[in-house]
């Protein structure tokens, strides 16, 4: 069983993902990416809510507020997955195989493992794409004292889930089970879509510059 | 003097930022992006140096080693800095402007702390143009088995760029010393070029699909 490492500081989290030493790694850290912008979201969502000059945006910002808050907490989960996911494909590497019923036994615990694995990635992808359309809507709607927040969260979404999408693609390349593979990159192109390439990321950017108080 | 944030748990760095508090924010999670980036791209070395099989980029990736680990660093640091930053932004604030010449030294107050809160993101965004070329050199050179983290590291080292780019922006709007503004916009310009818009983050991801191991 590996450390969690959300419990880690930040500092030593930092030293872990440099180390030599599998994970944290790459999955963990797009998923961390993703927290952090929606962490952001959350803030701007905060200094928004409960004041009478937000008043006529103050459901749309608590619904918001409210999704941005569950995604934060499942992407922080995903970061502690991605280390799980990783070490059961560990696991399964370090079966034997000296019959061939061994070998087969190996070969059916690596396939389930590396399902696992991708399963991790492509949350993060999902997520990450609707945290960015949420990250737009605080932009457009949040207190805009605090909109380059909303848009360094569409900016900090839009790599999570451009890195959980390599993720996603390159442990689908040794997924053998078809079905799994053709459905996982069905919910890969939804979650692309939803992002439209870099379209929201570039409208929060925009309304950065149109709603920053001067 | 507000309390240090790299050594908190990642949970409860995520909740500070979520927080109905100014910091940490959006200057802060792009540095963390950043120093996130910079870890990916020393494992990715860490585990190509030493190694007979990559004999022939040994020197290449131990120099890329030795300064994302200093990128790593100085990003961290950066974590803390745009903290502080706020934090003299917020005394100045609180100066009292009761008299003229109180007034008078509220707003030099005001000026020197924005100009010190423009100078965080500003290094943020040249350290993350410069990851994101090393970035590039370890998809190229190092490990293949890594080659995923070498990628994301490009994309966390390109959100950190584009959300400090944002940050310095905003910030410069309301500074009024122009040879600072144009410095500032210099310096800018020249860390975007570096990156040459998405070029460098996608060039990333085509290696990743030409190296990685099928």
């Amino acid at each position: 069983m590996p450390e969690r490492v959300t419990p880690l500081p930040v500092h030593e989290f930092l030293e872990g993902l440099a180390a030599k030493q599998p994970t944290p790694g790459g999955g963990s850290a797009a998923a961390l990416a993703g927290a952090l912008g929606a962490g952001l979201v959350s803030m701007v969502c905060r200094y928004t809510v409960g004041r009478k000059r937000f008043a006529d945006v103050e459901e749309a910002v608590q619904r918001v507020l409210a999704r941005s808050e569950e995604l934060r907490g499942e992407l922080e989960v995903a970061v502690e997955d991605d280390v799980l996911a990783y070490g059961g494909y560990a696991d399964a590497q370090a079966m034997p195989r000296e019959t061939e019923d061994e070998s087969r036994a190996r070969e059916e615990a690596l396939q389930t493992a590396l399902r696992a694995s991708t399963v991790v990635p492509l949350r993060v992808a999902e997520r990450s794409a609707e945290l960015l359309e949420l990250a737009v809507e605080a932009a457009e709607l949040g207190n805009p004292y605090l909109i380059s927040d909303a848009a360094v969260g569409a900016e900090l979404a839009a790599a999570a889930l451009a890195s959980a999408e390599l993720n996603v693609r390159l442990n689908l390349g040794g997924v053998e089970d078809a079905e799994f593979v053709r459905g996982s990159r069905e919910r890969l192109e939804e979650a692309r879509a939803r992002a439209a390439g870099r379209e929201l990321v570039d409208r929060a950017t925009r309304i950065v510059h149109e709603r920053a108080p001067s």
